[in-house]
Parts: structure tokens; sequence; C-alpha cells
């Protein structure tokens, strides 16, 4: 008996779309049928004229818990990634204490048990670490975070013979390693030199953070990652210049992939006078030509995905007067889907390339495909429903994170996901949260296979 | 009410398999489901423990009608077609009159009405026909050919010039061109010159045909292509080095497609001795290193899709004592796909990927997706069942084509189509054509759309 | 006993320059040598203020004799060479008869012993003439041409298959062979259709001949060279197209070499209205982005010379009403140097690059290297002695050529070479000709050694 | 009057060679003339079957003084490098102090006047150094070099943030900055790990510094030299591997220079067991693959020179049985040039190939042209005069360097330079050193131009 019919909408995958009710039974899809074909079911949900397309897979949130849980924890993060129409996160291991070894990996799984989504959990991949590596992997780290570059938690960023070391021994499990790539000893000493000019407006922070700390940082990942076959990922590509060593990696044959965030996308050096700190991240909003040339990778696959960089702080703390200061990020898991669908409204995009670059590409590049990143018969039921026409205006204070500041306030989208399902489950439906779905989310360690190295 | 649901099987597609009925209404798949979700249909078929896969798409047959039909009609060729798990097949100008205008195209599509698989109509590409190419476009054509040398039928190659003005008048429609990628001149002069010195011998076949004069085609098109904007095809490659130039227009982003057929997988220099004038083809089959290197580009996607070229001949033709008026080709729609799916077996190649470069690919490049080259809801129900267990022995005398010479005659080939289904209805069913079908098949005219230039 | 001392000038050679006297003894330079360290000759030059480089080598220039004397013959033609600074030409073919064989080879080096400068002697590649080229290269053809487009003479151009015969044979001698590099059928076809339309106005010229025609050449021309280890030269490069073929095959390795002449440099389309049919050659002259990448090219090494095809017409033969029947081309060998010169003055290219491009490179591509190309003891006494600030007007009616007809008519140029000296002797003296130089031009073939293939 | 005239020799620059006399005339060449052209001078020195050639610049030598002068001094090391027709030499900073200001520049110029060679003093780039930098370009450094990796010395390499500071900072000078390209952090890592392990035996040396530390440094090297528009310049290349990301570079257009030396060229890792801590050197000798691959790079011009990394230490500092306590490098100053002829003599590479990549190319790379790197009138009278016959045997005890052990000992040589001039001045005759010329050599900053940036 199947549980659940979807019935009426139109379903999405990164090949095509079809018109086609879908089925429900426990936790998977089990039938994807013209319409009317199916019958009986438990309920039947009727999304006519809505969009149904794979949950999106956020590689790349910082749920802050523990250490920081005035400024997010598993819940409110979950939740928010709920109302974001994303099913499945990857979290960050610069929290307190940071996810070094096996007792804090075992202690953030104990705290994670709370999320609503899906999720992975990083393991570090530091300069004092190395020796607790194999440990994380048999405790079911579903991939590696290594800080090239410091930024929020100021985790000491790993000399290059460490992340080799790090990089052998991570190799054969096949597990992807996920790189802040900016180049620490550059930024510290432009800082210094832009600190001791007395050089403190916004806009310095693109000056500490020049492009070639991206270019540098991400031409040696390649060199290692090639030297050693382990798998890398590129985190928030922010820099035209950093697209190169990316691409003639891959086109050597270097397992890599990339990911971009909505900033910079949307944003550029012309948004500092307006956003002030709010707009402070690492790497910075760049220039108009970066934002540019990002978007043309996304298109052909040099960037092979999208993801958030959710990482929320608390007002007072983004609103530092001194530049220096003030905290680095802005949530984001919430917004995502909603800015991207209003390009695809716009036509810059096809419904079907955002589901590969917000789902499909994410699965596969760490290990969820088949069970994630698309909508077939076998698959896990992680549902977006999408209202292409609704209209919303972000507010920050109506965001489910902690975190209320997004350099997104007051924008107008178009589309959103108007009921989200994690393995056939509702936890957002009608714009709102459901009721007692705290702990409905399961790590990805069962489901996650690397493919062959 | 469903029509008929194919239950227990494995259905495969490019992307991914799932254990899971499959529920025809009418001409297309109208349901995937769970084993078990779907109860009532007018027909239940059960193919348990076999895999269901998108049918071939063969963008290369020449079905010899009309002018030549002692070698092979539609009737014939269509029937070998549906014992090979091809279910659909684009057929070649070089008949008897050659589809050359609007007349001859009408001609064709007349006869081509026995065939009981769908089929698209080549229109010739030459010099002396420029001025006919809108017309065919008009009535129908789905694709062109040019010869940019001669093989069977001895159509004159066009000038490159001639080549150029049809390009110009095909690249707003978006049509394909395929391209018999040899060099007309150079195997003329070749020839000459070794049938001037005595030389007669089967081997010689290569020596007049040597890899520059698919080198230099493959290279000239590409130029051709790259200034018009036409989309081509680069059919049966056969060298290692025609892949240089193939694959540097696709990295300059131009449109541009190739297949192999097996005798350039399966065959090399090693088989002439044994097989005589019965492995003349055109081009020639090359050396070892020649089809080592285009398996590697098909499993890269430098190669993008395997076809056939069957060119079926009588066996008094084949095997003439004089080399040079021996025939060229054999029938080969028929064994394509046990012959790849021994490959399958052996672990050379996933079933996914044969799905790929058999069906996706052509069906992509050729603009039948998203109704052919995948099993969705919406999509025909074009389905090779496989028993990828299945062995057989390749006997030309019983082959379907009326062309009962092979040069696999003896090779044991583990997997094959048991059933195969054209538009939701049975054509062959356990390796038997099914009684009645002539005329089944359709041209694929209402349902291509080339994608936007 | 030295014959002749230059006494005064700068030396340069591509390499760098030097303040030094330099000697003379029979044919050679014998010595160079700081100011005043050689004292006893026979005679003593001053060349005070002046540069001395190695003379210019063409290595495109049409002679027209045997068969067009009223355009220009050995003697008038070689005496504007020496006027213009070169002191070794390489004449072409398309002459009446042309030199398709040892017969018509012979007959032209007994009209070339009237010539005042060195020079060498093209034997042609033509479809017919394949097996003349082994007695062409035995009694001491220098190069070869080959016209893959038509053009003054309309010679026949070989097919593909000719020209790769023709390749095989001339490789291991390791001579050069230059191509016309335009395809004939596309400018068969274009012509026809712009004909057809009534369309005659000079700028149809290149609507007729566009860009592809010297991409899909000289692309073919590479493939084919590759293919066989011949070497050859692409003459008068004339689109910012054909640079990419040439360039990567350069990259792969394939000896080819490349030249381009001034009216790619120095005209474009702006220029067909002013100039009426007096700008039409072949291949035309096209837009100003094309001289733009030709420019960048001969900096940057992709284009390796400099060359003038030069091409003389009666001004009657040139000034044809009908665009299509006024004959191509127009002098050059005498304007070459003084345009070029007027760039080095303007700082747009060092005067030891001009050396290169102008003497160096063809001397080294062309097997006469070391004998010239350089001024350094034991090279020819082949020099232009320059005044590089010397202004003059470019009048047609002051040309030495039988063509009286100038793209460049009315340009001031800045720099010309006051004197030519061919193995040690003058032939112009302070822009005048030297009386009784005829015949002390000599072939090259007895100091010609092509380098090992 | 000319001073004195090298007769009846052959004078080979990298462009070609041509039999005549040399005069000298104070410190410079003023004369190049045929045989018996030159008639007056006071001396006359017969060359009569010997070759001249442009002394070798060696842009890699550690002359030990101040710190280690039981190793070597500048007047042991410049009577080693004119022994070896080396007449310039570029001198390390790693002595005992460093070069790192202007006060130890200043000291080390006192000391270098006792030279016999001409000579340039390199400038330390390291992390705490970089405000000395601006003195140092001003008080005459010839050039920079920065320790990516730790070697004799053990200066602590900089930051890759610290590079880029200096990097800017000498960018507009144009000075090149010499690279010890090898990454110290990785070296750490492994040495660490392989003492832990025991592992201590002369193989170990490649274990411990494997081709990646040299890949990484190369890549890292190549993107700030880009960023910043730095000109650098690869020391010692010792791997395949590095090659990749130098003519990566290259082909950017990046001003990056490489050498190599003869032990990467002569040595292999078969040679580890018969030469113990000989061979001793960093970066290591490594595999066969290695050293053809660099061959390979030598010839086409991916390496642009041949340097000797003169490394002096005394017997007992060698030997040391601990392998990590034996010190690295060794002599070489005086072998190279015999050792390269050898490889002349035996055909591999041609005398003119070998001027230009033990002269020329450094000449240029480093500013000294045209007044070195070739033998034309005004040049430095520089010259190695060659018998290009002359058989030796190498023995450490008979160099003339302090540092009396080489892993050439025993090798038989054909070819070496019987004399060398530095500026007109007999330095070594006949193999024997000329008394009394410790001072004659000078520091080449008055003649030094960097190319425009
Ligand atoms: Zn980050
Ligand atoms: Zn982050
Ligand atoms: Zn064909
Ligand atoms: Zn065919
Ligand atoms: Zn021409
Ligand atoms: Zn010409
Ligand atoms: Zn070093
Ligand atoms: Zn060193």
């Amino acid at each position: 008996m199947i549980d659940m019919i979807l019935k009426g909408g139109t379903i999405v995958n990164e090949t095509g779309r079809e018109q086609a009710d879908l089925a429900i039974t426990g936790e998977t899809v089990t039938a994807i049928a013209a319409p009317g074909t199916l019958t009986e079911a438990r309920e039947v949900v009727d999304v006519s004229g809505l969009h149904l397309i794979p949950g999106a897979i956020d590689m790349h949130v910082h749920f802050r818990e523990p250490g920081y849980t005035h400024k997010e924890d598993w819940g409110t993060g979950s939740q928010a990634a709920a109302m974001g129409g994303v099913t499945t996160v990857f979290e960050m291991p610069n929290t307190d204490p940071p996810t070094r070894s096996v007792r804090e990996f075992r202690d953030k799984q104990a705290r994670a048990r709370k999320s609503c989504v899906d999720f992975g959990i990083y393991g570090l991949l530091a300069e004092d670490n190395i020796a607790e590596i194999p440990g994380l992997i048999e405790v079911g780290a579903n991939a590696f975070k290594c800080f090239m570059g410091n930024t929020f938690g100021n985790l000491p960023s790993p000399s290059t013979g460490a992340m080799l070391e790090g990089f052998e021994i991570i190799a054969p499990s096949g597990l992807r390693i996920s790189l802040h790539a900016e180049t620490a000893s550059i930024m510290a000493w432009r800082q210094a030199r832009l600190a001791a000019a007395g050089l403190n407006a916004p806009l310095h922070h693109i000056g500490a953070r020049p492009e070639i700390v991206a270019i540098e940082a991400v031409s040696r990942a390649a060199v290692l990652a090639e030297w050693t076959g382990a798998r890398v990922h590129v985190l928030h590509i922010s820099s035209a210049g950093e697209l190169r060593p990316l691409a003639e990696a891959k086109a050597r044959g270097v397992d890599m992939t990339g990911e971009t965030c909505p900033c910079y996308l949307f944003l550029d050096s012309g948004d500092y006078d307006r956003l002030g700190s709010v707009i402070r991240v690492n790497p910075p909003v760049r220039e108009p030509r970066d934002s540019a040339a990002i978007w043309d990778a996304l298109q052909t696959g040099v960037v092979d995905m999208i993801a958030t960089d959710h990482a929320p702080h608390t007002p007072e703390e983004k609103r530092n007067p001194v530049i220096w200061d003030a905290d680095c990020g802005f949530p984001g898991v919430e917004t995502q889907m909603p800015l991207m669908l209003t390009e695809v409204a716009a036509g810059r995009m096809t419904l079907e390339h955002y589901v590969r670059i917000s789902s499909a590409n994410p699965a596969r590049a760490f290990g969820m495909w088949p069970h994630k990143g698309r909508l077939s018969v076998g698959a896990h039921a992680d549902i977006a429903v999408l209202d292409m026409d609704r209209q919303e205006v972000i507010a920050a204070d109506r965001l489910h994170s902690r975190g209320k500041v997004t350099p997104f306030e007051g924008r107008t989208t178009i589309g959103a996901p108007v009921h989200t399902l994690v393995r056939g489950r509702f936890v957002q439906r009608n714009r709102t949260l459901v009721p007692d779905i705290a702990g409905h989310g399961r790590q990805v360690t069962d489901i996650q296979r690397m493919p062959q190295p």
C-alpha cells in the first residue's frame, strides 16, 4: 500500500521533466506514474501546478554547535534548511571544540540527532590532528575540511606538508576533502599592512584577501590532490582567477569539484558601501567581472554546485564598527533556493540545470547518489515542492536561523519551496515548519558510497 | 487503466538503475514503481531477473531500398533491428536512386512504412543537390549524410566548397550532418597506386585508406562546422588519429559528435588473413592501437555513441576474389547489442554507460530526447529487455538480414535482448519475431526537436 | 688584402647591434671590427651614421618571365629588388608555361641569369605533374609551390590526394613547400553566387574569399605536413582565423612557417572605396581585426617572416571596371623595406626584430643560413645599408618594376636602403641602380642545405 | 692598435660558427676577421684547431665566504671557475652571516674583490628581511635567492605570504629571483617520518624529498610570479614532474627560466649504492626517467640553461655515515664544461646549443647581454678556448676547489677549455692557472640591464 501520492505536479530531474504523480512508501519514492495511474494511497496530496525537485543538498553549513549556540544550533539550523528546501546538509568542524578527533566527532553526532534534515559531519584536517584522521574515518566522518586560510574560529591552517600527509591518509577512503582555499600567510601579511596603515573600511576586506590568495590555494590543492589521488572540493569560489587552475586540474583528470555561493553570484564590490560590515565574508565578495565569470563557470560545469556557507552570527557580532573585528559570514541555507529560482524565472538557467547543481552534483560528488540527488523509484523521498510563481521578500527577522542578518534583506524573489519532505515526511508544509520534526534527520553514513578511486 | 506491466525487472538508465515495475499505456511509459505497487493492468509480463533498458538507437543503417533489395529491404532490415534490441534506426541515402531530392525522399518514406521499428531518413548532401536541400528539410529529412569519400553506391563526394554551401543551408534547421569522413581524392590516388602495383590482398585495403584519410576529413569537417554553426556527426570512427581533431573541436565548443561500430572495437589487422574479403569495410578495420584508442575514447566521451553501419551484401558480393571488387560492409544491427553486452559482462563497461552510448546520447544528438533514450514516465515505451546471462553463438545464417555474412561468425556472446518493444508493442518476444508487426514503425519527425543552435 | 671596408656604421643582426666597420673580400664578409681597427683596403666606403643589415630575403615574388614579360621580367624585377634592399628572391612558377617539369625549369634558369640579385626558383606541385617532381628536385628546384586555390595564371589547384602524393615525394629532400592557402572549391562556389547576384564591387572580393578559405586550407596543409613530414610554408597570411591552425601545428612540432605581406599589415577593408580595383589581391586585404592579429603574430613568432608577393600587372590590367576581371596583386619588392622601417621608426618593432623576420628567418627556413641572413665573417656580403631618417614618398611611376600601380601611392616612409650590396658588390648605390649589374645574381642551390628532417 | 689576436680558431656562437681570427683590445672583442685579414697586434696567440666560445656563465655557485672558508673562498672558488671555462659566476647568499641586508652585502662585495672571474652577488629573500630588500637593490644586488626549502645553512624558508611581499617589491627592478624550489614543510614531515622509522640509507634521501616537493614549489612560484610580474628562475631542476608547471607558465607568458645541473643529467638512482653519501645533494638525484625528461627539456628550451650548484664541502663533512648528517652538494664549476662537451662529442647536442644554454641564455635572463653571452665586436672578451679532442679523467684531488669530493670521480671526459680569458686577460692558459689573477674579476652591476618588465 502506497503511503502518499503527490498528485498533479511536474517532476523535474537534471535530465528532464515529466508530468506525473509521485508515490512514497516509507522513506522512498515507490512510483512515478502518469497522472491518474495511481489511485490508492493512505494520503493524497494535491500538488497541481507545482514542480517537484530533489531537495537541495548543501555541502557547506556552519550550525555552530557545540560552542557557539547563541549563533545557531542543530535545531534552528536544520529548521532553516527545511524552510529553504534543503534536505541534506554537511556541517563544518570549526565549532568549539573543533571536530578534530573521535571524541569531538562523537559529541557532535549526539548533538546532531535533533536535526530535522539529513546530514553529514565534516572531520577536521589540521596541522596537529593528522594522527586522528584514521579514527575519524572509522567513526563515520562524511568528508574532511581543511582550512588553508583562517576564518571564523581561527583554526590554524595546516602547512603544505601536513596537508600532503592528510591527503595521503584520506585518499584510500575516497572521502572528499573540502577546502577553504585562501592562503593564510598571504592574508596575514596583507592584513598587517592594511591595519598598520589604518585602513579599516569594509572594502579593505577585499584588499586583505586579494584574488591571489584563492588562485594560489586552488593551484596548490590541485597539485597535492593529483599527487595523492585524494578527492578535493573547492569551497565558496569567489574569483575569476581561481577558475583557471580548477579547470586545468579537471582537464588533467584530477577529481576536483567546486562550489560557489549566492553572495558571489548576486553581490559585488558595488554593494560594500550600502551593506557595510554585513557583507563581510571569507572569501570576500569581489568585482563584477568575478561574478560574471563564476556564473559562466556554473553553466559550463567548471563550478559543479551551489552551496550556502551558511554562517550565522548575531547582529551585534556582524555590525562591529571596526571592520577587522566584525564577524564574517551570514545565514544562507534558507534563502539560496528562492534566490536561485528567481534566476530560473528570469531564464538565466533551466530548472533542470538548477537540480544538477543543487542536488545531483553534490549527491554524486559526496557519494550519496543514487539514494539522493534524483527523484526516481528507490531513491529517498527528499523533495522540494516548488511554486515557481510565488513572490516573497527576504527579511532577516523572518528567517529561521538565529543569525538575523542577511545581505539580501529586502530583495524580492520569485519561486519558493512551498513544501519540503525528507525521506517521505513533511518537515515544512505551506511555508510553515511542521511540528515535532526534531530528530527526523539522519546521518548519511549508511548510504554514502564514495566511487572507486 | 494500464495496458501492460513489465514486472520484476531492473530498470536501467544512463544515470542509474532501480528495481521496479514498468507500466505502459498506449505508446508510452506511464509508471515506474516499486515492485508490487502497481497491480491492475490489462496484461502483466513477468520480467523477473531481467534488465530493461531503452532500446538502442542506431544512427547508421543501410536498408538498401530502393534499388538493392536483394541485399536488404525495410522489412528484413527492421526485423533484424527488432531482433537486436534496436528500436529506432536512421537509414542512409546511398540507395538507387539516392535520396537526393523531395521525389526520392517521398518514395523512400512510402517504402519505409513497412518498418517494424521507428526510423529516421537521411537526406543526401552532395555536389549536385545543394538546391534540393531546403526541400528535403521541409519534407522531413531527419538528418543529412555527406559522403566525403566514396563507398558503396559510389556517390561522388562533394567538394569542400559544396560542403560549405550545404552546411550553411542546413545550419539554421539544427539538423545534424553525418559524415563518411574519408577523403576521396587521397583514396583515389592510393588505390590507383596499389592497383598499378598489383597489390590486391585483403590487407591492402588498409593501404588504400590510410589513417590520414580520416584525420584529414575529420579536421576539415570540424573547421567547416565551426565556421557555419552546422552540427556534424562523424560516422564509423576507425582510427586513433582522427580522435585528436574531434576532441579539439569539442573543446573549442563545436557541436560535433562521433560514433564507432563494433568491428572497430573487436577486430583489427590481425583478423584479415582469417577473414579475407569478409572483413572489407569502409573505413577499414585498422591496428590494435586504433581499437584501444577508440575504446578509451568511448569511455571518456570523445566518441559519443555506438552505431552499426549495418551494410548487408550477398555472400557472393562479399567474397569476390579480387579485393577491390568485393563489396564493403556487413550486417550489424542484430549483433551490436549482444557483442557490447558481452563486454559489459566482462566488466569493461557498466550497463549504465552502455545505455548512454547506445540510446541516450543518440537520442540527444539527433533531437529525440526526451521521448526516446530513457525509460521514464512520458517517454516512448521503446524497450530492450535483457537477459544478461544468456549465451549465444553468432551465426550468419540465423541472422534476419538478407546479408548472410558476418565477420563475427562463431563468436560467443553473453547477454541478449530477449524481448523488444517499440512504443509499447512487442516486436520481438523470446528471441522470436512477433507476427504482423510490419508497419508498426513510425518516422521520428513529429517528436524530433533539434536543440537551439 | 681586404677589398672594401664599410666604415663608421652600425651593424645590426637579429641578436643585437654593434658599432663596427665591416670588411669584404671577394663575395664574403671577412671582418667585423671596432672602428679604426681595420686600415688597409682597396676601397673604403664611409657609412657613418648608417645601419648595415643583412639584405632582405623575399620568399615570394612573381617576375612573370616567361610568358608575361609586359608585366615584369628577371631584369626589371631584380632591379626593383636591388632598389628595395632585397638581395635574394624566390620566384614563383605561375609563368607561361608554368615551371612544371625539368624542361620549363631549365628554361627559367636560363632566363634568370640576367638577375642582379640572388635567387631561388620554385617548382610547381600540381595535380598533373606529380611524376615530374623528382626531376625538379634533381635539377635544383629550391622550393615548391602549391596553389590550393587559384590565382593569377589559373593553375588548377591539386586535389588533397595529389597534394599528399607530392608531399610524400618532396619530404625526404627537406625542401619546403609554399602554399597559396585558399581553398579553390569554396571560392568557386562563392564567386559564382556573387556573380549570379550581380555583386561586382571591389569589396565583394572579400565576400568571394571569406576567411574560411584560409582557415580550411591552412588546417588541411598542417594535417598533410604532419602526416608526411614535409616542411610547409604558408604564404601571404591575411586573416586572424588562420593563425590558430598555424600556431597549433607549430605547438605539435610540425615544421610549418608563415609569412605575411605589407598590404595585410597596412591596409584593411576601409581602403577599398579609396583604392578600388587597385587593392585587389589574393588573398584579399581583410578587416582591421585581421591586421591587428597578424601584427601581433609577427611579434610573437607565429608568423615567421615578411615577404612581398610582388605581383606586377599593367595599370590597364589592374583597373578593369569589372572587379572579377581586374588582375590581382601589385608590385612590392621595392617598397617593403621602407614601409617596415617606418614602423621601426615609430617604435612598433626593433630593427633587430625586423632583421629576424626579413632575413634571418627566411634564410633558416629555406636552408640558406649561415651563408645568408646575418652579417658575420664567412657569410655572404649581402647588405642593405640604411638611412633610418630618410623620408620618401612612394610613387608608382618611380618604381623600377614594370607594374606601375601600388596601393601605397603617396604614402610617406621613414627609413630606406641607400645602398644594396649582393655578395660584396654594389647593385644599388645612393638610391640609384649601379650600371652593368645584370647577371650578378646567382641561384642559391650551391649554398642551400635544408636542415635534417 | 690591437692588443691580441687569437689566430686560427673557429668562433662559435649560439647561432652559428665561423673560421676566423679574433682581436681583443682592452677588455673587449674588437674584431672578428677571416684568417689572415688581421695582421698587426701586440700579441698573436695561435689557436689553430681550437674552438672559441663565450665563457660559461654559471648562475649558481656557493663560494662559502664569509663563514665557511674551510670549504671554499672567493679565491679558490673563482680559480676553479677559471679552470672550468667559466668566466662569470653568481654567488649564493647562504653564507655565515647570510647576505640578508646592506651590511652583509657590502661585506661580501669586499671579499669578492679577490675573484679572478666576473661575478654577481645574490641578495637573500627570506621571511624576516623583507624590509631590507629595497636597500639590497640599491646597493647592487644582481639577483635574489629565495629558499622555498631548506638546504645547507638552514635558512628558514619564507612563507608564501612573505614571498609574495618580496616578489612585489622586487618586480619593478626587473631583477630575477632564483628559487630553491622544494617545499620545506613537505620535507620536514617526510624526513621526520623516515627518521622515526630508522630509515637512514643514502637512497632514503629521495624518499624525504619526493618529486612532489619540486612540483608544488614550482607551481606555486609560477602563480606568484604571474600575479606580481616578478621574474623568477627555477634552480637545479631535478624531476620530470616540475617541467609541466614550468612549461605551462612559460606558455602563459610568465617570465620564468629554469636551470639544471650535470648531476641531474648524468646520475640517477642507480648510482646511490656506488656513491653513498657523496651523491647527496638538494634536490636529490632522481630516477632515469627524470634525467631523460630533463635532457629533452634542455633541448626544447623548457629548461633554459646549465648551471653547477657548485657546493663544496670537506670530505669529512660529505662522508658522514648518518645520511641525514652528511652535507649536501659537491663542487661543480670546474667540471661542468668537460662533462657537457663530452656529450657534444657524442653528438647529443651541438656546440652551438651548448653555447646557448651555458652562456647566451644566462646572459639574457640576467641582463648581461649583449656584453656577455656572445663573441662579437663590442662584447667582453670572455672566452673559453676549447680543445674538442682533449681527453681527461676527473679526479677530485686535482680540482681547484677546496671541496675535494666529486660524484664524477674517475669519469673520462672529451673536450676541455685549454685557455680561459676574462675581459681580454688570460686567467687560465694551457690548463694551468695564470699567476697574479686574483682581483681581476669585477661585479657585473655596471653592465647589467634587466629587460623592460
Ligand atoms: Zn570557508
Ligand atoms: Zn564556511
Ligand atoms: Zn560510411
Ligand atoms: Zn555506412
Ligand atoms: Zn598566392
Ligand atoms: Zn603570389
Ligand atoms: Zn638549492
Ligand atoms: Zn645551491
